[in-house]
Formats: C-alpha cells, structure tokens, sequence
C-alpha cells in the first residue's frame, strides 16, 4: 500500500518539533492520512450509545509504514472496498476510553511508551487522553495541530480539482438561492434552496448566512427579502471534508446608487487583492494592503479584510497576519473576504477562493461575482 | 424565559447522583436544555482556525433559573432571534481551552468551585476539562451521561411529532431510493438519491446502508444493484438533531420463494414484539421475546434482533437487556432491528421506529414495511 500523502514531509515536521508518534483524531485530519476515507456511517454524527465512535490514525516518525488505525468492526467492509491503506487495523468497540487503550496499547508495541505523543488537544475528548495518560505515564502528550497542518499546507492537483468542483458548485447554488428569492420569501426558505442545490451537486451542505437588509441578522429567520434590499449568502459545503466558502451579493429591484457603490467598492478591493497574489509573495504583504485598500474605500469604521487558508479547515495555513513574512507558496489555498457592514445599505461582502500559482493565482468557482439583481 | 426541560426532573436526578451542577458540550445536549437552539453556522462542523467552536451550558442544581451559555459573539443575532432562555450569556472566542476557561469562572461565579460537576467526558476535549481541573482544583469532575439520558427519556409531544414526521420523511425517502434502482444503478448512486430526498424533505442526511446481493457489504459502493438481488436500505437523518432510523426491503425482480420466506420471517418477529410493547412492560420481556423468535425463526445462528432507545442519541434510554426489569413508560420511543444475514438470500433487514403508549406503541414512518418489488 502506497502512503497517500507526503511522506518525507511529515517525518522532517515530526523532527522538527520533537515528535516520536502523531495521533490523529479528528474527521479531518484521519481523511488526509489515510488518503480520504471515513467510515461513511459515522461522518455526520458520532454519538451512539453510551459513548462515541472514536477512530485515531497513530503515525509513528521514521516508519510511517507502520501507521496504525483504530476503528470499528462494521466499518471493515468499507475499509477493505476502499482499499484502506494502514495494515495495522485495529477494531474496537464504540467506546471513547477503549480507542484510548487501544492506542496506548499500539504505541507500546512501537516502542514509544516514554515517547514524545503529539494528539489534538481540542478535540480528542477527555476520557480517551486521561484513558492514555494512565496506560502512558512516561510518555509526554503535545499538541499535533501545526504539523498536521504545514504537512497539509500545499494542495496536490488532486485536492485542488475537488475544491475546484466544489467551489464552483457552491456559487451554482448560491445563484440559485437568490433566483428563489423572487416574489419575496424568507431567508430561511431561501437557505433551503442553497442546501437542496447544494445536495443536488453532491456537496455536503454545511452552512449558509443570509443577510437581508440593514439588520444585519445573518441567520436564517423568517425574515423576507423585500424590494430594495440587498442580501448576502455565504454558504460552505464539503465533499470528502474539504471546504468550499463563498459569499455573493444580490438585490430584488434595482440596487440603490449607495448600494451599487459598496458592492463596486469591495469588488475593487477583492480584485486588488487577488492582482497581488503570487508564490513567493509575502503574507503579511497581502494582509497589509488588504487592509489599507478597506480603509481608503471609506467604509474602514464598519469595514473588514479577512484573510485565511482553507481546506480541510476553515482558517488554516497559511496565516496571515501584519507581520508574518512568510512567502506564499504554489498550491496554497486563500480564501479573501470584504466584509462592510454598511449602516444604510446592509451587509455587503464578497468571499473568494483562490489557488496560488507561480505566476499569480486562480479563482474557483469565480461565477456570480456580479452584483445579482433580481427583477420581478 | 421559560426553562424549556423538566426542571424538576432534573434537579432530582442531579440530587440522587450528587451533582451540583451538569456541564454539556454536545451538540444533542445543547439543544436540548436549550429548547432546540444551536448556532447555524456550527450545526454541521466545529473546527475552525486553531481550534473548534466549543458551545458549553451549565446547569446548576436548585437553581437553574441562573444556568449558563457560552458561545460566540457571532450567534448574538441568532440567540436574540430565537429567544435563547439563558439569561447568562458569556461570549467568548472559537478556542475550546477559552470556553473551559469561561465555565470555570461562571462555576466560581455560582460558589460552586469545590462541587461535583458532571461532564461529557467521552465528548468533552481535552483541553477544556484539563484547564478546568487547573482553575478548579477542588472540583470533582463526573460523568453527566446518564442523568441527561434519562432526563431525555420521555418524549414530550412535541418531539414526538417531530419524531414522526422525519421518521415518515426517511420511509419515503427509502422507498424512492429503491425506486431509482430500476435499470441497474450502482449503491452509491441509490444512496444519492436516499441523501437527496431526505433533503428534499427538510431532514438533514446522515447515512444510508446499501446491501445488494450476497455479500454484505452495507457501504455505498460501486456495484450495482443487480437483478435478483435483495438490497437493504438502513438510512437516517435528522431534524434539530432528533434521528430517524428506518431499514426496508427490496429486491429487483420476482423474489425467491427463499427470499420471500426469510423476509416474511423477518416482518413477523418485528410484528410479534411491536404487539406486546405498552406502558408498564418490562424491558427484558420484550427483549427476551425478541431473541427467543430469532431462535425459533431457524435463522438464529446468523439472525439477531437489536431493541434500542432512540432520540437525540442512537442508543440511549431505554437501554434493554436479558435482565433489565425496568418498565416501560408512555412517550418512551423504540427502534427495533430484526437482522438475518443469510448467506444465501443476502442481508435481510427491517427496522422500525415505535412511540409508548399507555395502551401499546404506534409505529412512526410505518410505510414501505411490505418487500419492495422493483419490476421492470
């Protein structure tokens, strides 16, 4: 079985940070090492019985070959179908402490009993690290977050081609969404249709704010869209766990002179931005004018620039900030958010992603970035 | 605000396992000391950024009117909207050791920094209860699981009724699944459809099992449903975090007199033990029953019959078992499983999901019980 990830990579980052054994416990993190697969049962809720289901991918530094993986026996039909690439299953009960034992019990048999355990604080639960502490005294628990995700960091053409698909999916279903909006219906009718279009694309449906008007509410409500209004959707969705976030703009009737002006003004911004984008271009570069281009709009009391990777994470690496020199690299992931909460006009706010490229950057799912104007 | 549970229930449940005060962090919890609230953006994932979205509510014994909620600034809007109960409102930022943090301070808030509080901790990360246990040393930290089962345990009518309506939604949902069968497709393409007509139908898809033919394997796949062959479709979903679970029957073509007879067998043990549930049965008679027909229905060596609650959790209260003489009481709600893996047949399968009543049990999305014969 190949590793379906990058190998070298991950055992240099381990090194790095004095890790002996990453044990991964999140959805996403066990799709990325183990090469996509989840036990299709369990990726929408984990509860059951008196417990959880908890897989854990354990992968110990310089024999990654010897990975192992703690799941469930149901799950062995799927597993051996999807070609699941750790020879080292593990099947346990359902039960949170039992995954912790089981690992505790895998780690010994590596040897690393006094090793160096990086695991995901925030979010492996409590009992299944007490349960390791116990069976593990010698050893010493570190967070796994960073390394997993600088190993992740740079997309394959693979994950950019499903992010792509999903992307471009997402601003299909956001067009929709607005064209049900006709006549006057609620925004919690109109996140139906962005879920439904969503579903009817293969995409998981995982969220959709929906501000209409000045209120700012960006719930879903009964709320109706009325004439004159502008409305934002900002919906995300997955396939396989990685992410797609965009936020469009519409209007039922004909936009104000004011609420033309807004949108044109954080379309500019956006596409400043994005002009700038290319390999080797310092974060904190991007961040910074950004920044500046929000605040010489005019809107820069009530506005914002938001930057931020995405992929298997909402707000991952690469992380930008004021003063992170880091430089951008080919196959990075951006999504790139304007964000004015104009007191008269209403919650106007553009989300892009983008893909690093060597020579600058591509947008996905770029459809829509019009100012949709629905007319009765 | 109006405390949305059985307050009284839960004091006295608090009281018998000397709690003082209930901490829960799971999504099904939240919603239901919360009188259905979860924040939209967070329904369907949690991680974000470094950390996840980590909602937490305390419930302190003898006086919930002064209960706690923490979140995000962001679900302001959305809390407000929908009238939240929570008089005490701590927001805080997406970083599940800051919501521990926050717990700790509202605990000390109430006096309660040297008493028994009870968390999720098969759910619970890490982070939180370690940083908890630092700011409240003298704290004795246990399991809330079972005093919030059993504070579930009856159904109010309410969620009886919204019980019903995604339990029908997921029968028809199933039987369209079957339909789309017609000319040979693929599992994963049948369970496509079971995702989009759950969705259609306002319920949020969480899984199907797809078994067509002889080999028993329950994940959507590429193999075709071919004709001949029996398919199980076990799919479930949810509204407000309530599930549906709901297993039916099909068979492309005529069925063999073999098939016809163990699914006959099959709707029989399901029709036996349905009649004798009633308020005041106790749980191991029913249970016993359950397995007695398996065994007399000759399918015994690789037949089993599963009898589980079912709410807000897969598998919670009532908990059945050989001995467990507890009795049954009216808005109690079951799922019964009869499952026969004949090796020649193919996986056979129904389960149906019934309410207690004082004078027996009324079965919920009941449609579709009869073997559905795909002819073309």
């Amino acid at each position: 079985m190949q590793i379906p990830y990058d190998e070298k990579k991950f055992d240099s980052l381990m090194d790095d940070s004095g890790i002996d054994l990453v044990l991964a416990n999140t959805r996403q993190n066990i799709r990325y090492l183990s090469g996509g697969y989840f036990f299709h049962f369990h990726e929408r809720f984990t509860a059951f019985g008196e417990s959880q289901y908890t897989p854990l991918v354990g992968v110990p530094k310089g024999k990654q070959d010897q990975s192992f993986y703690i799941g469930h026996q149901n799950e062995s039909g799927q597993a051996t179908e999807e070609n699941l690439w750790f020879t080292n299953r593990i099947n346990c009960q359902r039960v949170t402490s039992v995954s912790g034992e089981n690992a505790a019990i895998a780690i010994k048999k590596l040897g690393l009993e006094k090793g160096t355990i990086a695991v995901e604080k925030d979010f492996l639960p409590s009992s299944a690290l007490d349960t390791m502490r116990k069976e593990l005294p010698d050893a010493n628990f570190v967070e796994a977050l960073y390394v997993l995700e600088e190993l992740r960091a740079v997309k394959s053409d693979e994950e950019i081609e499903l992010m792509r698909r999903i992307t471009e999916a997402d601003a299909e279903a956001i067009e929709l969404g607005f064209q049900s909006g006709k006549g006057g219906t609620t925004t919690k009718e109109i996140a139906q249709t962005v879920e439904r279009e969503l579903t009817n694309r293969g995409v998981c449906f995982l969220w959709v704010f929906t501000s209409a008007g000045t209120k700012m509410l960006r719930a879903p409500s009964n709320k109706t869209w009325e004439i004159g209004e502008v409305l934002h959707l900002d919906a995300g969705g997955s396939e396989n766990d990685y992410l797609t976030d965009v936020c469009r703009m519409g209007v039922r009737g004909e936009p104000s002179k004011q609420a033309s002006d807004v949108y044109t003004s954080c379309l500019a911004i956006q596409d400043e931005v994005r002009s700038v984008i290319r390999k080797g271009e310092h974060y904190n570069t991007i961040y910074n004018l950004g920044e500046k281009l929000v605040e010489e709009s005019g809107h820069g009391s009530y506005g914002s620039f938001i930057i931020h990777g995405v992929g298997l994470i909402s707000h991952e690496q690469p992380r930008f900030g004021p003063d992170i020199e880091r430089e951008l690299e080919s196959g990075m992931m951006i999504s790139i958010e304007t964000d004015i909460r104009h007191p008269e006009v209403g919650y106007v706010k553009l989300e892009d992603t983008v893909v690093v490229t060597d020579t600058g950057c591509e947008g996905l799912g770029d459809a829509g970035r019009e100012f949709y104007t629905i007319i009765e």
